[in-house]
């Protein structure tokens, strides 16, 4: 099976990271197909930059959604996840989404741990859209700058590891998610020094990406993911106003 | 004062509905300043559309937020309304926000009215987006197609009306939201023919902006709404672009 | 217009430094119209005192609702509220519902902050009644005594403005209450030294009470606010006693 | 022991009634007082109804509290509850609250069954501060009038049987409240035709009484419900002013 | 009245310690009838144990249940509890259950302090299971090893009053639940050296049996806790396995 | 890979169903090994059962877990999942969780739908144990009886595909979890008669246990799912006498 890793940011090095970790985890019969971004952001982190990604991941998905069985939207917070699941056959995954149903089979409370604070805001709104508030021990983030997002899990390598042992002890976490595409494939590095499970959101989205298409569920013809009625547009870009007109 | 009355939309038909319901409740001091998407859909109706009509509002935001003293996206779902939050420095209103708060006041438990089941879903979101579950009796739609967006109201009028007083009946709602830019001004013309308070969504995000002018919020330089830092992009509309880099 | 600042508490000195935070946002055309208890508690600080509250708020709204447009119940907490919109045709809002309701558009997690620990109980059952616990970053006061109600807000500045910077720092509060009606005008005097936006309680019970007057909704005449049938009674105020017995 | 059965209603009809149920329950060593309020109204069925009652029930509690071990306020939505327990040192019970967490131990949900619509949004009221939403199927009403307060419970005793046999089966009930003081004494009657367990409100109050009087807990001199320090008040009940005021 | 006090432990030193505080609270008539598991571990403490005692507790009932007028599961944390419901036509509570409820009518919020970190996880699955966390403050333990069992409560007395008072202090509890079967007696041993109530489960759990066998209600023959069909079994005990059968 | 597919129910037929379906997703290099329960109940359907069943999971697990990576409960509801990860260092999954998260990823809204209403009470619990109610649109069954558990999915084929469809229109599902081991490979044999997206239970849970030893997280050493310290016990069956014992 074909599965897309579609990074809604325009940073190829986070790409790279990505289809790294996504590559270790694949089974062998999996391909992965990364896409980055030509337009938005260099790394999506505040809910603006994520309204304008939302966009960016449906501009891309209707340019590679027929050449693949399953997608995955890798950026932790999942822009436009929603909308590509009305507009799109196959299935699609959130990364975010993804590491949290998987760390729900880990723990009955997980952590979310990050690099940056300004990330959390965003974060939390998507903890609320998947209705797991419950299930979350807190979203926690590392205080202070950082050189360069392409080795910010290098550079921040130890702090990363205090913060997560410090949530189990002082949060009550059960499992901790390594959250932001920059952190991808760290989990595996440290998975010996932090004292529970680990999880890296490009692995897990790849291990359910896997299994929706294992699963083979037929695309929605009622209820709230069936797709739209046919719909004229302006100024959006030509293949997705296709999509939207149902010319396709 | 001057508000912006922001239609994310390219229907400049909807945006002069908004407009005559808006002015029937602005004070006299108020100034309302239209503006209608020059890209777009004609009428955000999924969660598709409002990804991308997120990034719209805020293309258009940054075009005008300098002139007003506070902005209403005025498409019930309201759509870049948390982006906008933090990249402007003036109150920001969503329609569906200022008429869920304004029922919040006329009953404990409001319902949400609209013309067109496939509004539901999008809807919905916003409901959870907002913490008000717990306040909302359902949100229910009318079955079968309209003629045009523009007479929807006059057309459904009745039926409108009829589901109304079942919801009251029927889901115990003590106020009812008229939800959708095309039924702007319909609260007034059916006013008593509905056993309780309706809602208007326009009017309510007029009342609401003016009343966050007058009372003279900060920007906040801290907390979640803090302005971003600056951050380079591609592709974005060159105003967007420029904001997102703090140029100004 | 002509809206009522009813202060549920016996200490003029605080209807005073309510209106005067009143007028400062008060829109041109809109009289305010104050009225104190003249029997009751000087400071409804407990359940008990609201409870008692509660009834006094009744018994002045009927002697005074004919007169206005619409009501505030202007000691936070609301004492009456819930009763009020049912015996009452005219829009009554609480100081504490607007408060929180207008916090909502000025950030997803408002803070409450208050002089008193004495106060946080009510204050919360009050959060519970509004539904809005998901959206409160928590209730904070300061400890310690003060010296008189009607000079606690400058002898308590310095710490309240400690208080409430602190609370967006290790609570995440994006916008921050200032509670109690003997605060009331302490947001305008403080708004450059707390580092997110304040909101001071009557002047958002003010552009509420505005806002709903503009708004024009019906009374009930279905749901759980029309009002109840004539009862008899005994003992009850004389006023009050005419109004539960459909008398007017 | 003795027990207060405080009706903070004026009709002694309904008090006759609770007694009669509550006798039934009670141990060989327990003696029940009655108290019937001398001011308010017949029946408390609406939230001004119970605002006004709330300050009754508080008068009367201040009269009898030294006399008795514990107090129960005897209407369904227990009317001053939370303030009872912050002035006086007794256990004092809502036959609201007994009946609902008497009910938790014979169900995973349990309904509430009254004779009147009015009622059910005082009630929800009531459910949401004991925080038992998610145990509760719903509040359910008869429909239609009744003759008197002291007959309702057997002329339409028909209609709440199959009202309750409908809620179980429509609505997943596992017990059903007999909510409303005249109803008092009917869920014995009706015992075998009803197919899940009912919950009588006042016996299950007097049982709940019962067994805190025998757990002996101490009075809060800490926490929400610890007396508030002394308070002068005008126009208020001299015994309840005096209890305020910390006089005894 | 015959109450079975039925520890599904193995350690009659336990048992002899929950019989010691249950006779103390119960009432004249009330016979307490002890029974201590003669399998199963010496004390339940983890999610495991609980799932192995849960099916010993049906063992146990079924073995006693004719015998009695009510049993009370002895352990906090109540393993078997639904089942118990479903199986026998007494009324079972639940010692947690019973802590839990009881409070609720002492504060508006309850802690349970225990003596070892190793219970919180199972103490808040069954939190959950009541549908009981708004009203809890939190689950606090004792950090570190102890001696033995029986005498766990003298040799932690100090710490846990302690405990018990910060966290009335910290966490706002208004009552505080002293959890845990070889806490049984502690609470009127300490009762004023904490601030608040406290509950002791055993204690309570008498009291709410007492007073479910006054209440008398009938075995509900519809809704999820009528007695399963039958059903064969193949090596589950044989009294188990006759009563799933419905052979008596 | 080797995953264990453990049938806590001691029909063998039923296994064959689950295995027959679990095949049919596996991925190439996944061995699924059957085990059936060979005390216990044939069908787990009530709370009962499912504490009779959670203790006879935990004695199979022993036996087999050193032989697998990782392993499935494949009774809906999940008995003894909690000890389960407990007490053993691989990966466990249960089929009902799988089901729901996988759901999650297909649906906003998932809509549980089952062949006997018995079934339902135990369902639910387990929908709260796993915190994900507000994503679940209601737990639906068959009315009436079945003739045999292996052949109930063929029996009831055209009402359960009735119920589904009834269900996405009637209650907003998105997708349809089919519940109940016995309806194991429906899913696949009635894709294209309903009208949104199914999911087979066993199926989920085989892709969810694949991607999860992919994942390789290590086994917690802190947090609520650390192995508990070694424990004594009594009449416990001996290999799971020896795990509590930590003699392995």
């Amino acid at each position: 099976m074909r599965i897309l890793v579609l990074n809604p940011n325009t940073t190829a090095a986070v790409t790279d990271k990505l289809m790294l970790a996504a590559q270790a985890v694949a089974r062998p019969g999996t391909e992965l197909v990364a896409m980055t971004a030509t337009r938005g952001v260099p790394y999506i982190s505040s809910r603006a930059d994520a309204a304008i990604g939302g966009a960016i991941a449906l501009e891309m998905l209707v340019e590679a959604h027929t050449e693949v069985d399953a997608a995955i939207i890798a950026a932790f917070g999942d822009p436009g996840l929603g909308g590509a699941r009305e507009l799109f056959d196959i299935p699609v995954v959130g990364m975010a989404e993804a590491a949290m149903l998987s760390a729900c089979m880990l723990g009955r409370s997980f952590a979310i741990v990050t690099f940056a604070g300004g990330l959390v805001p965003w974060y939390n709104e998507c903890l609320d859209w998947n209705g797991l508030r419950g299930r979350c021990a807190g979203i926690f983030a590392l205080q202070g700058a950082f050189n360069s997002l392409a080795d910010v899990q290098h550079e921040k390598e130890a702090a990363l590891i205090t913060l997560a042992n410090r949530v189990v002890e002082e949060h009550g976490a059960d499992v901790v998610i390594l959250a932001g595409a920059p952190l991808s494939g760290l989990a595996a590095t440290i998975r010996e020094r932090v004292c529970v499970p680990l999880v890296d959101g490009i692995q897990a989205a790849v291990t359910q990406a896997e299994g929706l298409v294992a699963l083979n569920p037929r695309k929605a013809s009622a209820g709230t993911f069936a797709r739209p009625p046919a719909k004229p547009s302006i100024g959006v870009a030509a293949a997705l106003a296709s999509r939207l007109a149902r010319e396709d």
